[in-house]
Formats: structure tokens, sequence, C-alpha cells
């Protein structure tokens, strides 16, 4: 049963065949040695390598966001590692589940973001005007904006920060950081009290001003927390707390279910 | 409810701070734009920065294994997200769940395999012997003989091949290459045929010969293949197959259920 | 660090305590027994138990859904086991992460369907306006309609057949069941074309006239899936197609990355 | 690329086609309204509809381990479902990822160490010889023993004592039952302290009496855990807890990281 239409039976991505795989049209054998792991992330997922600046804002978002301590899905990870240690891809994948949109998928949203901004000023009004309206207009429809604001770092995300100066120190900062940083002024007045840039928003910023396409932006939260989560795993086996984490979760909630007279 | 013995509550990982998140020690900020994400990745498991020969070997590890086009971890990806392409951290998800130890388990296995050919060596005899008596000993016992032949690539894989030139072209090459070589030609005696020494082998003498810990050696294939697993899902979202690979699957299948008298 | 709101910190599903299970409210030693496990899971997602017509319906919705084939979750699963035999709950779970919108969320969106139809019939106008003013939106926005056609069942669902046909021998067909017939004729008129009510309708219906929770409806999905999933891993373990699934959904693409003059 | 040998290319579960299911050759059609889901079950996975007391007692596993309170695995959902309420798909597989062996698998060890037990029977010995010589035997190797032992119901398992009691009510228990509760003698006797005989035990045994096949004690604690998942799930949605568990899980770890002065 097929599902859905069907359409073109191809990947370009790579193929291995007896004597050799090819990846995005190179022969692997030859790219060992001469590429580092993130340039060759670049390449699988758009089949070009990258330029430099390409290259160093992409290690630098991947490590700004790999560790972030006892995160929900680092705990979730380490738990299902405890129930099976010799899974340890089962592990690595429940941490992975947990990087959905409220909590990684953010990058994604960033750049959505900054495109809408952007697209305004190419409709002929000033930055400011179109932050502002931005803006003004998530905040009017009590929707939550992408990319501003922190549970932890107040007033300021050292990440966040941190990027942005590289971005201007190299000569890389365009209309995307710019507008990002419009957009940190437009969301204060509007939220009237100051919402820190954060690093989904500092990633999306650098990145989309190097042209680095969608699907690597989209991609990098995912790939930066497998590390984490391969770091926690390794010292779960070493030092477990999967279980403790655990224990102390539950205590701190109230069980209700036998709070009834019929089963006291 | 604790379950298991309750042991020390400490995380050397990193923590995060209002201000500042620290990495095993390091101000993470700092460590922006001075580290690659491999160097980064290294550090993260291990607590320290690795050498330069550690961190070209495990750049190398990580391409070498990150692609092998549409194997059966891909096609469960690319499924999974044809069914919900709003949750790609799921399909990716499921994608990591096919790295088991049939499949990329087996670095792991490779490592503990040369431990104990040079376990043998220490105790006395020579490196040939014991290679031989490990191959003989696992020949024997009918058991499948980690890091030893592939469905594809024959009669050479050219990923180890690459990969061993290299570590003796930087004379990184000792004690677990030898064995590794020793072990092809013991493993070709023992089972009367040649079966290619694979990626997964070459990855684990070249890293054991550098003292790359377990810890990191065991993470090097999820880490790589979820790279690989982020390159197809970008693709299936352009270029969908996912639904098309099921069709083609499932026709070759013969379905016996319906073939009884009773629902004809 | 806290992310989000706190809110209320309770659960009042269950409770474990060292001489007594609680579900909700009610000794689990007692309902041992006594309940089935439908009964059970209405229980546990409800706090109550089901009349006997929710009971039957459940049971009727799970068993319709639970199985249909080689699906794409199933082959993932096939696929992921053979990869990792030792670790059912990955497989299961890989077979899990495919039970997404496209596949098998739809019964939840049918009944927010079911919902809009009933809205409008509240709001004054007679069903058949309301079923032809929904399928006329949805067509005009081109937007596909949740609950009308499938891939294979052509020209009617027998799974729904059936259930439409016993809530009507029981006579707890309602408001529901008579909108989801009256859509299907508005579908047929605005798409141009017949297209069977499915199963995903029919459960949404029957279930929302016997005012079945959403929470249920939402999890039906996946319950019952779960079970094919498990007898399909049992017969993965005795006759292993996993491996070949993924060969012949291989063999059927075309694989573009060799073909540039550069590496052949 | 075909991984490993190929064997048969069949399928025995089910056959979808355009205007009939069959399930193990039976017209699915003509068993909804007629079987319950826990039947339906036990028939997908091994073909043949369950006795009374098959179903009876497969029923009563189901309901007897479904809920736990807040498990590890239940918190790693509820976390994960916080982080992407969209994807419940998402959040549930992460719980059944914590089925794993240490927590859920226990059910089919215990099977097998009946066969143990009942195989050294067979030989000769008696029955309190038998389960003294296995008791001892783990012991001596320092080997947990499947079955045995909770980290929270002592000195009884109220699930446990509840399943012998039916099965000594109805009449089936047979020579697993009984073999159980000699074990729970010779484990005592072997540990030097009582160890409760535990559910995962109590399912083995009296499932085993009724000749119920391994492949339907696999799936049990994942089918039964799934419900308990939906359940949760579903609460999550209205009280969320998920990242409250994980703040108090993270509160109760020490983080070293930042203690050296380099960042201090």
């Amino acid at each position: 049963m097929m599902i859905g239409k069907r359409g073109a039976a191809t990947t370009a991505i790579s193929a291995a065949r007896p004597d050799r795989v090819t990846v995005r049209g190179r022969d692997l054998a030859d790219l060992m040695g001469k590429t580092s792991f993130t340039e060759f992330f670049f390449l699988l997922v758009t089949g070009r390598l990258p330029s430099e600046d390409q290259r160093f804002f992409l290690d630098l978002s991947l490590i700004a966001i790999a560790e972030h301590g006892l995160t929900p899905s680092v705990q979730a990870a380490r738990m299902t590692f405890a129930a099976d240690p010799a899974a340890l891809q089962g592990a690595v994948a429940a941490g992975v589940l947990g990087c959905g949109t409220v909590i990684l998928g953010a990058a994604d949203l960033c750049r959505k973001l900054l495109d809408e901004v952007l697209g305004r000023l190419d409709s002929g009004v000033s930055l400011h005007e179109a932050a502002r309206a931005v803006a003004h207009d998530h905040r009017e429809a009590r929707k939550p904006i992408p990319g501003y604001g922190h549970p932890l770092h107040k007033p300021l995300d050292p990440r966040a920060q941190r990027m942005i100066a590289l971005a201007r120190e190299r000569g890389t900062a365009g209309r995307s950081v710019e507008a990002a940083a419009r957009l940190t002024d437009a969301v204060a007045e509007a939220w009237g009290k100051p919402l820190p840039m954060n690093v989904s928003m500092a990633i999306a910023a650098t990145l989309r001003d190097l042209d680095v396409p969608a699907a690597v932006i989209r991609g990098i939260p995912i790939l930066a927390r497998t590390a984490g989560l391969i770091a926690h795993l390794g010292e779960e086996a070493e030092v477990p707390i999967g279980f403790l984490l655990a224990a102390k979760g539950e205590e701190a909630i109230l069980h209700t279910s036998d709070e009834s007279d019929a089963v006291r």
C-alpha cells in the first residue's frame, strides 16, 4: 500500500558501493583526514562544504547548546539508561525526544521570526518599525516570542552575548543580527520588562547572516544535545543518579489517589 | 521510592548559573570560538581537551561512519518523519534506536576484543599466537567476531583501509593497530576465508592506541549517525521517499494471513 | 532551574505504598480479577469505570486499529529490532514514534471536526448545511479533511462500516454518527468524488456519542498499535524480515550521489 | 545491501486488502464486537484466541503492572511531553524506552528462572532441592535473582499475593506457581532474609501454568505500561508537573563543574 502521492525516488546524500562510499558526490576516503566532523555535517545536509565563517559559527552554535546541566531531557535519558544500561541507544533516544519545540526547537522558530521582521523591512518600513510591529503583534495575540527570555539566564544569556560579540568581531554580523538586536528593545517595550535575547536567537541570527540553510539550523539543537547526552550517559555508567533524580521528583509531588476514605 | 542503592549525588559535566555556564570546570563563553565541536565532545565526555592526534582520529572516526546510504535506521527515521513532519526529534530518535549492537555497537565490542588479544600478549605469548587463539576461540564457539566482515564491503572496507593507512602515516599506530592487523590474518585462517577488517575495528584500534577512553568510543556511532539522520530528514522534507520505502518493503513480503479458506 | 510557571504539584492517577497500590482512589488488589484491561485503561485515564456501552466501543476501537499489516511504523520497529534484539522496548518505541498525526493521530482531529460541525448545528443551521459548510471550507482552503479517504480501503473502509453498523444496532449512534454520515455526502460533493469515511472518523463519532473523553480517544491509536507492534516483534524474533524490508526499500531508490564524474 | 542471511519472506499476522483486513486468518470485521482487546492481543501474538483462564490471567497481569505512580519511565515521559505537547507519540515512546530489563523486563527472566527450576525437577531432584540449588547458585555467583525483592513492597508485594491467591482459587495454579512459592523460601534461606515474591514472578508463574507463550509474557510489561503512560500524559496536559519533577531532581544533585578556582 502506497500512502500519499509518489514523487521522485532518489536520494542524493550518499551511495555505498563495495569498494567506495560517496557522500554528496565525493569519495568518503578522500574526505577522511581532510574535513572536520562539523564540516562534514554541513556537507551532508547541504551538499557543499562550508566557508570558514560558516564553519566557525556552526562550531560555535553546536558548542553553545550542547550542554546545560541536568535538563529535563538529560534526566529522562539518565532514568532510561538506569533501566537498561545495555541499551545506550535507547537512553540517547529518550533524551533526543526531549528536544521538542518548547525547549530546543526554538532556533528554527527564531529564523522564521527574523524572516518576518526582514520581510517587513523589505516592504519599506524601517527596521525599528518592523521590529516594533512584530513584537507588538506577538504581545497583542498573547503569543510567546521565540528567542527572548530564559528561565535561568537573567538579565542576560551569556552564550548569546558571546555569540553576537564574535559575529561583530569577525565582521559577519549583518541584517539578521541587527534585527535581533532591535527586537530585544522592541520586546522590552512591548512586554514592559527586559527579556534577554537567548542563545537560540543568537544562533539563528548569526547563521542567517551567513546564509546557512534552514535544514542545518533545524538540526543543530539535536546534534549538539546528542553530544551532551552521550557525556551524561558515560557519567551515569560510573556515577548513577538516574533513579535518585526520579525519587526526588516523586517526593515533591502529592499523590492524591489514596486520599479517599475508600482505601484508607 | 528509591530504586537500587544510593551513591554519590553529583555531576561533574556542567553547571548552569544565571550569568555563566561552566563545562568541566571551564567557562563556556571562553571555550566558544576556540574549540571545535569535536574537541568539545571529547571534553564533555572525558573532562579534558583532546591532543591533536586524538582530535584528528576522532574527527576521522565520526566522518567514517556518519553516513552509509539508506541503512535500516535511516529508513526507519524517514518513515517516522513521513508520519509526523512536525516532530523532527521523534524521527531522529527512531533512527538512533536503530544504532543497536548488531549494526553500530561494534566499535565498543572491537575495543574489548583488542583488550583480550593484548591481555594475552601481556601474559607472555606472541601477538601472532594471541590473535590466533582469540580468533580460534570465537570460531570454535560459533560466535561472530566483532570487527571483521561486512555485508557490502568486500574484499576490503575502504573506510578501514584509509583509517589504518592514516594511523601509520601519522605514526600513531601502535599495539592495537598491530593486533587488529594480525587478527585479520588469524580470522581468515580460522574462518577459512578472508573477512575484511571493517570500520568499527579500525576506529577501535586507532583510538585505543591514542588512549581515547571507552566512553568516547561508545558514543561515536550514535553521534556520527545523528548527523547522517539529520541530513536524511532534511532531504525527506524536500523529496519524500519514506512511504515509498515502506510500500516497496511490503510488496516483497508474502502475507499469509488471508490464505485460509475461512476468509476467502 | 524551573522552566515555566509552577502550578499544582499533584497527581491523582495512582499511589504506590508498601502494602497497597491505589489507582484513582481504588485498591488495585480489589480491581484485580474484576476489571478487564480495557476497563482499567478507561479508569486510568478518566478516573471512573466505563459504562457497558463505553467499554464495548472502546474494545471495538482498539481492535479496529491495532493491526494493519506491514505499515511504515511496523517496518521501522522490525528494522530496529533486527539491530538489537535484546532491546524489545527500543523497537516498540521506534514503532510508537510512527504513530504521528499523518497516520494515526487522526481520531483526535476527527473528534474536533465533529465538534465544529455540531457547533454550527447548535448555532441554528441544519446538520445538512453545517456539514456542507465545513466540507466546503476545507476544500476551499485546500486542507485535507480528517476522517475521509484511505490509501487502500476504497470505495469503503470495512472497519468503519462495521463500527457504524454496530453503533446503530446497539442504539448508541447519536448526533456524532449522524454528523459523520452527513459529512460523507458533503465531502463527496465538495471533492467531486466519493471519499470513504475511514476508521478514525468511525472511532471518533461512536465514542463521542458515548461521551468518551478526548484523552481516551487520543490514546487509542497508540495503545492499539502497541499490541500490534508486540505481535510483529514476536514474529520478527522467529521469522526475521527487518533487514530484507530495508534491502527492498533501498533497491527501489536511485542513489544519485555517485553519479558525478569526480568519483567514477 | 542485504544485512545477514535471507530467510522466509512472510508475515502471518495480518493482511490488509481493499475490502477486508484479516488478522491471523480471521476477518477483522467479524472479530469486531466479539472479542475484547485483551483477547485480540493474545490472538495477534499467538495466532489463536485465549482460553477463558488465559484471558482472565492476561487481563489480571496487564492490570497488575499498568500503573505504579511516578516511576522513572513516567517521569521521563512527562518531561518529554512538557517539551513538545504536540507529539504525544514521542512522550509515550520516551516512557516505553524506560521499560528496560532492570525495571520491567523481569517477567521474561522469571519465566526462564522457572524453566530452570522445573528443568532440574524433571531431572529427578525434588522441587525443594531444585529451588534451593537455583537460589544458592545465584547467591554464590552474586547475581540478583529475578522475581524476588522490591524497593517498595515489603515484606510482601500485594499484587503478587493477589495474583497467586486467584490462581489457587480458580484452580489454575500448577507446577510453576508451586516452584515460585518454593523459591520464596529458598531465596530467604540463601539471602539470609526474606525477599518477597514480586509481581513479575507472579505473572510469569501463573501464565506459565496456563501455557501462555513467552512472546505474550514478554509483551505484557510494555503493553500494560503504555496504558499508564497515556493516562499520565493526559493528566500532564491538564496539570503539568514534568518541568517541576526535573527542577526537584536537579536541586538534589551537587554540580561540581564550577567548583574549581578557574571559573569563580
